[in-house]
């Protein structure tokens, strides 16, 4: 289960500050609480409060700057294609870019650009026309972006499918039909692409955020989810994270298997 | 999701001195502690100190008492018939019975005494040989109990197909097969079967009970649980129901829906 840390985002007060006055501090602070919690990638996204001019500068500082304190590598999260560049362009070791969407525009900028800097590459089950209400057309989707990860070459193994979750509040009935993207997406392709999923969207802006979102993240490991956006610090969702992994026969029980799951 | 209590059982210390001084007074503190908790059904069970020939005399008695003190009905869990049929005996309402192998003595007895008595009863996916390792092998015998069940005219509604799990430390590989097992009894007889797990079992022995357990009773639930023997007092585990419920679309999202589980 790869662990990608959703913190160091411009949506959040402190990196969106850190950006504002180009302090590293702050950031770097954030990022090793990150690395100590088991990080295994740093989502780096500059929020939306950065001028759209200003945003690849800023993505290469933020990258740059999480990576002076750290080993991790980064997933590189932005809406426009010279943001995601910027930081691919400074980046050490293997980046994921987060994403592409299944519009052909997008896959046609960003396949391209995943060969050329050796990313791997999340592909969202959706298009100009939105997120789609069932498992079945978000599994049409998510066969357009393999087939065309497919003809740019990419390796299976660098494709992330993210079937997109929406607030449980707002869209109840999609989260059976993730629940079942999930499932499918490992018969779109063999070997299969991997498939992964930003877990606190299902509970933004409701009560009992975490229950939500580490029930959540239990089911959508059940369905055989490989690697998860989430806040790494939050203890009852890494726990809730470790325990699915071993009912799963992923790792071997042993009685300290909380620890252990977080040294990996 | 119906909640069947597991506490009502001779195992637990309490309940198993009150049986032997046949005092009312620590099962009726204990049931009404269940019914606060929001248990549909009790599971009763004399447990395993009480000699063979008074187990009968034992199993009426507790369900006398246990039922003097509250409308809930029972899950009569012997391993005995003459048990099971004197807590049908004095049981007011609709009683579980708690449970059938697939062996066919077994079950040309058990199903005879359900449709007597108008009662649900666990069919459980194991004979002499012991529990199957595998979802096919479980399937089998979860096949055999429908089979004999409907030539016993039971309905499919009063039919729960238990795929019993043994704990992860012992048998790790068991649980994705239990899981699986779940979703395909769905599909052996239409109307289909109802599910149950007994979830405390997975945790045996181990570390972390609680823990193990919600992941466990989530995971089930994803895969189409529909009863589950637990601790209706460990509210976490309540919680994690409650959460899967409104994540799987079963009930309405409210934003107390944690407080209206627990009132249904």
């Amino acid at each position: 289960m790869l662990l990608i840390s959703e913190r160091i985002n411009g949506m959040f007060k402190d990196i969106r500050e850190a950006i504002k006055k180009r302090d590293p501090q702050p950031v770097q602070e954030r990022v090793l609480r990150q690395v100590k919690a088991g990080a295994h990638y740093l989502d780096v996204n500059t929020g939306p409060a950065v001028p759209a001019e200003e945003q690849p500068a800023v993505m290469e500082w933020l990258v740059t700057v999480v990576q002076e304190c750290c080993d991790l590598p980064c997933c590189i999260d932005a809406p426009n294609t010279k943001s995601i560049e910027a930081g691919l362009k400074v980046h050490r070791g293997k980046a994921i870019i987060n994403s592409t969407s299944a519009d052909q525009h997008k896959m046609d900028e960003l396949f391209p650009l995943a060969k050329e800097y050796g990313a791997a590459i999340i592909g969202l089950a959706m298009n100009e026309s939105g997120v789609p209400k069932n498992a079945s057309d978000r599994l049409a989707l998510a066969m357009e972006v393999v087939a065309n990860a497919d003809i740019h070459g990419i390796d299976m193994h660098d494709l992330y499918i993210d079937p997109l979750i929406l607030p449980v509040n707002v869209a109840q009935e999609h989260v059976v039909e993730v629940l079942e993207t999930i499932r499918q997406v490992k018969l779109l392709a063999d070997p299969a692409p991997h498939t992964v999923l930003g877990i606190s969207n299902v509970s933004q802006g409701i009560q009992n955020r975490s229950l939500v979102n580490r029930t959540f993240l239990v089911m959508a490991m059940s369905a055989g989810l490989d690697a998860a956006i989430l806040d790494v610090e939050d203890d009852a969702l890494l726990d809730a994270a470790a325990t699915a992994n071993i009912l799963l026969n992923r790792e071997v029980y042993c009685d300290s298997y909380l620890k252990v799951f977080r040294k990996r």
